[in-house]
């Protein structure tokens, strides 16, 4: 297979939206960021950005489009947002009913559809710092959970912060603060640091979503919060429909990880 | 009178209440931030939140109410938005209609209140840093620009960018980016140092809002994006009812101007 990393952004949305390439996203395009994408009918948005504003943390939106717009104007203009995603997912009144390599079929004029920002960005801020990430050693998805720390309400949205985990050596928890702080837009500075219990997670070897990964000693687990949280928070109030894209098959923006920084 | 320097934002907030105090808010309540207020019908919201999350700069959140209450719950709780602040002005059509102490006469279970960062936040910060504030010493009003900066369109809302001006001494103009940049939530880093006109403003000493104020030798023209840029684009579609407080008359918060740094 050809190398991605070194492809443009609209070169890969391309390639998707022919769907001569169906593969999860991480790795491409380095540099540029990605991002989740929930789409839902017009008349769920308002109460969803505005949960979205009281939540910036867990919910930082890089873009939402026009009503009934298929484009990504700001972040990736010429884009096609029912096509250019390698894998979606319909949910119907809370069930996933389908994965679909376009949602041509299901678009709707009253659609509004969300791009929020991805802990990619951050981990490539990471491992430029020399910052090992653990799930990408072990080649796993990230390990992920439901904490106690309850989201701010929003009209019918409510719901726990999902986070995820990444274990970090004593000696560099500083500069993980430090480096994730710089990017408010794709989660930010951790949200806990250390005894898992103290979030409401019983057992770390027992995520709720992604994988367990190894916690080796003078690791510390560090925890962010994380882009399941809003999807998680749709599920909850179960939709007559909701598209997502699929876990791993991002959107990819022509937006810079750099621009995303303070 | 009193030194209200020292006053509890909750104290001074009772004393507009019961409309002992009607005195605009510069100077109260030190180290806590102090917000714009735009109230608007709910079929508005929407597009009015959309347009704040396109345009961060001008339009810093800080907290938008549910629809039809009267309290700032998260960054005040236990306030009163239709009697806390000490002076409002409705809008009707586009047209001030009216100056009032209270606006609990005009109060509509449809309305949502937006509370918008403000540059006192970041004025503070400047001064702490050694860097004084042209018209807070000649006592007057800072002056507001029209920019050539158009917003980001959303809905039935556009607008052009309105900015505040600062006269700086050259040395301090660097320190004076990092400071404010390390507030994001009351408009951040400066959107223009020097040439007025590169940002499409013909007079300097004209401004469109506030007072002229004098550039001395060895200063630059520093510009920030103003909490203006809203009411100014809210005016612009002369909504049946706005509800604004008056110039200078804010509401203050229980937030300490700290905790809406980085």
């Amino acid at each position: 297979m050809e190398n991605l990393y070194a492809a443009s952004p609209k070169q890969v949305r391309e390639m998707f939206r022919q769907e001569t390439l169906v593969k999860p996203t991480a790795g491409m395009c380095g540099g540029y960021a990605q991002g989740n994408l929930v789409i839902l009918p017009k008349d769920l948005a308002y109460d969803f950005l505005l949960f979205t504003q009281r939540n910036p943390k867990p919910c930082p939106v890089l873009e939402v489009s026009d009503a009934g717009s298929r484009e990504f104007k700001l972040t990736a203009p010429g884009s096609d947002i029912a096509r250019d995603l390698p894998l979606y997912r319909v949910y119907e009144n809370g069930i996933m009913t389908g994965e679909y390599k376009n949602v041509e079929q299901f678009w709707r004029e009253d659609f509004v559809s969300f791009l929020i920002g991805c802990s990619f960005t951050f981990e490539s801020a990471l491992i430029d710092e020399g910052i090992s990430i653990r799930h990408i050693e072990q080649g796993c998805n990230v390990p992920m959970y439901v904490t106690n720390i309850s989201c701010k309400t929003a009209g019918i949205f409510c719901g726990p912060t999902v986070c995820s985990m990444r274990p970090i050596p004593y000696e560099q928890v500083v500069k993980a603060v430090q480096t994730t702080a710089r990017y408010p837009k794709v989660h930010g500075a951790p949200i806990h640091i250390g005894d898992p219990s103290h979030i409401g997670i019983k057992d770390i070897n027992k995520p709720e979503f992604g994988d367990s990964v190894e916690i080796r000693k003078g690791e510390v687990p560090v925890f962010w919060a994380c882009g399941v949280t809003p999807q998680a928070v749709v599920m909850n109030v179960k939709p007559s429909i909701v598209i997502t894209h699929a876990p791993g098959y991002m959107f990819i923006t022509d937006v810079k990880n750099s621009q995303l920084s303070d």
